[in-house]
């Protein structure tokens, strides 16, 4: 074990502040990683102050953090995939069992012992639970560690390990590409990676947004149309037109005027996850032959393709980068979506600290 | 035109009761089918009684009935597939554009311009709007006419063409088949042919019912194993572990009780349609990757193969035969659910009166 640097929260009402937290030496198997850079989701801010609770309670300190690129300082004995110096990434799990049914079928993502980054049973017994990418360094298994493509903006590839992958996946697990009408549901950090993806399979892309001001912003990420979601006309002119729809929004909201802007056979793919249950016109899903489906970041085989996509496609997340330092006021802005569209904490600030 | 003798409802209000009405003589692409029987669904009870007034109010008087068996007594000049004497069914649907992209991709079950068996608007103009199969003959465009195994009992063929395809469909297309745990909820018209295909498809069949009396037939119609839905043990013990679950309740339900039972990935049809939006748990659908999905009917090309596939299978419905004069009792009984597991009307009833 070793003491590294980190930003952790020590209840639901503190604020994030200066910590030193333990990490395990690399095993045989491990990665030691240098974080250079690591998003702010909001699933972090839920996390850290307890929103959760219901299904995933808080264990304080908590350590957010699984948007994380840096570079390999050490490797374990067994590691094949990198050496020192190598570009890495870690996501949002860090361990699953490799055993059980849906790790055979390489859908980590769905394994009953998926260990989270942050606040998962630490299997290793360093801790009581994992501790995110806050922190200057990282110890994981090479198996849930990613390669990063050399040529692309380091800050604006962090968020693809969550933000990136979220909307990917399903967006190819549902078809979106050429002759395809894609609708993405909000331009936030989920949102706008939706845009670039749908465009860059060849998809025609559509932004729905509640703000008009959003459009220009919507059209330079890629988007074809913007449709502006309280103007009842321009709902009504695309409805039942849709093959995909991809709904970003975690905020309780309206899913039946999407619902049926999709066609015959047509697909909507919840990936923000409001906490009530939400009324469903189950006959617009009868009548129309509609799919509502939820989807859950992705397996680690989609995460590695994803970043080769992006490699090849030049694809990253714009990003605001900050110090750790700000990471508080951080929050409080994306509480009113006062970003474009991910935070991105640039982790040489930590060193100061 | 001609009159012909049919059961028709004069309001909201008013019972079953003998009537002429005009049926065209049939076109060059008609088919004149003298029918034999006519099963009895809940949705003609629900048309006749107007409860669906706020999207298709009834026009009256209507003839229900879209479970139609019969023999051909007449052929226009341009028909190819059916000769005087054949058999033949006519399901939910009488005509559709034949041209739009869904009828081009052989879906006329979501072709816009698709005009139902009864109560749908008549291209032809022989009255204000179709009339259905309580009638003692049908001309219908050979399209929409389905051929019939001869080897099959007609009676229990007829709800083959509603409640039979309404199941069949979806059980094909997401994949029932030998590997999978398919769950059946509800065991009326529907969710007795659910049990069928579902077994016959050599699925793993598993009947939800709320009622612990239901175990017996359930098992004989061909179901591995019952779940009593009521029974919260049963129900945590199958959790997680369905591939698909066909629920066929239209009363309104639980739903996240059913998706709980999904496994990753897992598939809920839904073919009933209570009225009211219901509360989905978003993060049921997300964190398990489930899909929830709407299934109406089948088209043209899925009824025919589901029919050859009753002949190949010795499948048939479980009917009540009645006369056309019990059918208002039978309407009563269908609120109760008083029958095992549908009223099929032996049409020779009609021409007493």
């Amino acid at each position: 074990m070793y003491q590294t640097k980190a930003y952790s929260a020590a209840s639901a009402t503190a604020p994030l502040a200066s910590d030193a937290i333990p990490r395990r030496n690399p095993t045989e198997r491990d990665v030691k990683i240098e974080i250079l850079y690591c998003g702010v989701c909001h699933s972090d801010l839920h996390q850290v102050r307890d929103e959760w609770n219901e299904f995933a309670p808080t264990v304080y300190p908590v350590v957010p953090g699984h948007e994380i690129v840096g570079k390999v300082t050490e490797v374990g004995s067994a590691v094949t995939k990198f050496k020192v110096g190598d570009l890495a990434a870690v996501g949002c799990m860090v361990d699953s069992d490799l055993e059980c049914p849906q790790c055979k079928q390489k859908h980590e993502n769905l394994c009953p012992n998926m260990v989270l980054t942050y606040n998962g049973p630490d299997k290793h017994g360093t801790a009581p639970v994992t501790y995110g990418g806050y922190s200057d360094s990282i110890v994981v298994d090479e198996h849930f560690v990613l390669s990063v493509p050399t040529n692309l903006d380091l800050p604006g590839v962090a968020p693809l390990l969550c933000a990136g992958i979220t909307t990917y996946s399903p967006l190819r697990r549902w078809g979106a590409g050429k002759g395809k009408k894609v609708g993405i549901v909000g331009l936030g950090g989920l949102g706008h990676m939706g845009v670039k993806f749908a465009h860059a399979f060849g998809a025609h892309t559509v932004l729905f947004t509640r703000s008009e001001a959003k459009k220009a912003d919507a059209l330079e990420l890629g988007a074809d149309e913007v449709i502006v979601s309280r103007n009842e006309d321009e709902m009504k002119q695309h409805a039942g037109s849709f093959d995909i729809i991809l709904d970003t929004v975690s905020a309780e909201h309206d899913l039946n005027a999407y619902l049926n802007q999709l066609g015959p056979h047509g697909t909507m793919i919840l990936v923000g996850a409001p906490e009530k249950p939400l009324p469903i016109a189950v006959m617009s899903l009868i009548f129309g032959m509609r799919r509502l489906v939820g989807s859950m970041i992705g397996d680690i085989a989609e995460t590695q393709e994803m970043l080769d996509f992006c490699g090849e496609h030049q694809i990253t997340s714009d990003v605001e980068v900050i110090p750790i330092q700000k990471v508080n006021e951080a929050y409080e802005r994306l509480l009113k979506s006062d970003v474009k569209y991910r935070f991105c904490i640039d982790m040489e600030s930590l060193k100061t600290e």
